[in-house]
């Protein structure tokens, strides 16, 4: 699976992995692809900078990225204080009785929720891409709009790529205005924060959109034949996040979680604003039926509802409260149903790849 | 574009065309596809014979089929007239408000509307049926459901292979219990009725729920690239229906509808109740608005809102009241910017395949 593209980044296959986990990042970029490690849950400048050191460890000299939230627009005061005291009563009161339906202890003394999401302020961020310049960082991914344009240029001044995620033509196309080099499709049926637009339809409109630069197909891949089906459109390569979830490099809060996503099919997931207060795709949970809620006080908006529920989140996960128990995924879930190393899936990927490109061989009447 | 079930109908390509337009399925069938006429909106059996002879005059003694909607589940009365007692005159004071709103004059005289939609209840697709026996029809599609096992048997009795649409694998294992030959899986981007799994992600979970059962991809596919995607997928063939609004060879009932599709973004479509009850994906209009609102009424179940927006839908088109036009269609509305003939669209396709195969080699390594 070599593009224009994953030869210009010197990789062996055009896929590139999304993960919050260190250790399935390094896993990737030594099995051929690019780990990109999701920094939004590093609050701590320090924790980011333990973990980069660990990646670099062990990615055997491979190339990484990292993925940093940047929203455009500032939604909420400059401080996690300023935002925590934006937070409406009644939603406080809101977030605990759904808890306490659900009989979900208090997390231990003064300890408070390890994902507090803050990742999402513009400052946390910054302080988070003073890290990444301190290493060979390759690719810097923004999740949530372009970066701001002295980003783009700092990120070039040190030769390395930038990305950016979109669900329309219109985003991709904000995006290459703002002088990014690589432009993720984003499909309908992808993990996280995703728009309407499926993968099928998305991924040549912006690969249109953005001609000459080069778009990663993301979204309901999760097969070899998936990705045969994101290149034939157009896509110089795939960007992989669900997939990484179940392999026996990630680690997740809670095996719980692990046998949640193992037994979910492709419709048991749903778009929804109850993590971080914009539609995101996660597994359908008591916890996003109470924010879906017509009846209920709805979410709030980003970065405000991560903040409302990030001790929530932590408590439900610390003490496996199945019912509400989630994480964002894509419908690829369905295909997910057993652990396996990074290596081993990514074997399979090429397999799967070559074995979709000898049948439309076939079907093309070419062999 | 050749598979085992393209070469078992002994058609030119894997192309499978649904069209409400005689003279788009002839059409098709002459270019080396398989057109399938939709039976839906006619409630009489004189104006469907008057069709097929037609189709048979001008599709070059090529293979057609015919698509007839059999809900699996009665959902109202026996009759037309009985349906129609089952509305409440809320609804029916809703839709002349809408009407009213946007000055859409009355039907002259006792005219009343075309498409009436009682293809929906059971009696009419049985006549229907009838009159299709009559003609050498190859392939008889169900849209809602497996058809009920005597007509499965029937059919067999003539050589004429069945198929049914399915949004999950759920329902295409149902298919396959219920004796059909074909299942086409309908991802959410497709246009008309539709479920919430993507293309990309249902294609492979059906072909593999009801293996060896030949399996066609519906939903998001519109170019040749699209159609590289699908059979990368594990589709033996693609189901198009969107596409063929936009041909020279459409009958559409206002011009002006025609020209809202070819202004159309891939964002401008949305899975609404409003035209039969039942989600369905098409142009969002205030008409779609009005029955999405969470203060209306909301659509009323299939087959009763069909027959109560029968006339508005009539009056709407007539008058070309324009916010108010729309029509079933899927996410590739986005691509569709230019009226051509069926024969131009299938050399486009089958030219942006030969390209995707070409492509996907190069990236393999093998060329």
């Amino acid at each position: 699976m070599k593009t224009e593209l994953s030869t210009a980044l010197g990789i062996e296959h055009a896929l590139f992995g999304f993960t919050p986990f260190p250790a399935v990042a390094a896993a990737l970029s030594r099995a051929g692809g690019l780990g990109v490690l999701g920094a939004v849950r590093y609050s701590d400048p320090d924790d980011l900078r333990r973990d980069l050191d660990r990646l670099e460890r062990h990615c055997g000299g491979r190339p990484w990225g990292l993925d940093v939230v940047m929203p455009a627009h500032r939604a909420a005061g400059d401080t996690e204080a300023e935002a925590e005291a934006m937070i409406p009563d009644g939603h406080r009161r809101y977030v605990q009785e759904i808890l306490d339906r659900h009989g979900v202890p208090e997390l231990p003394g003064d300890e408070r929720g390890g994902w507090r999401i803050t990742g999402w302020m513009e400052q946390v961020a910054r302080r988070q891409l003073d890290v990444a310049f301190d290493y060979p960082v390759r690719l810097l991914a923004s999740a949530l709009g372009p970066p701001p344009p002295d980003v783009v240029a700092r990120a070039r001044g040190h030769g390395v790529r930038t990305a950016a995620l979109a669900g329309s033509a219109r985003h991709a196309r904000r995006h290459a205005e703002a002088g990014i080099d690589i432009v993720v499709a984003q499909g309908y049926e992808a993990g996280g924060h995703t728009g309407e637009i499926a993968t099928m339809v998305l991924t040549p409109e912006v690969v249109a959109a953005v001609d000459p630069l080069p778009v990663l197909a993301a979204g309901g891949i999760g097969s070899g034949e998936q990705i045969a089906a994101a290149l034939a459109l157009g896509a110089q390569g795939v960007w992989l996040g669900s997939l990484w979830l179940t392999t026996t490099e990630a680690e997740l809060p809670s095996r719980a979680l692990t046998a949640r996503l193992l037994a979910a099919g492709s419709g048991d997931t749903v778009r929804s604003r109850a993590l971080t207060g914009k539609p995101a795709r996660q597994l359908r949970t008591a916890w996003t039926d109470a924010w879906d809620d017509p009846e209920g006080p709805g979410a709030l908006p980003m970065p405000l509802q991560g903040l409302l529920v990030a001790d929530a989140v932590s408590r439900i996960q610390r003490y496996e409260a199945t019912p509400l128990l989630g994480t964002p995924v894509g419908q690829i879930v369905g295909s997910m149903t057993s652990e396996r190393s990074v290596r081993a899936v990514v074997d399979d990927l090429t397999r799967g790849f070559e074995r979709a490109v000898t049948r439309l061989h076939r079907i093309a009447g070419r062999s």
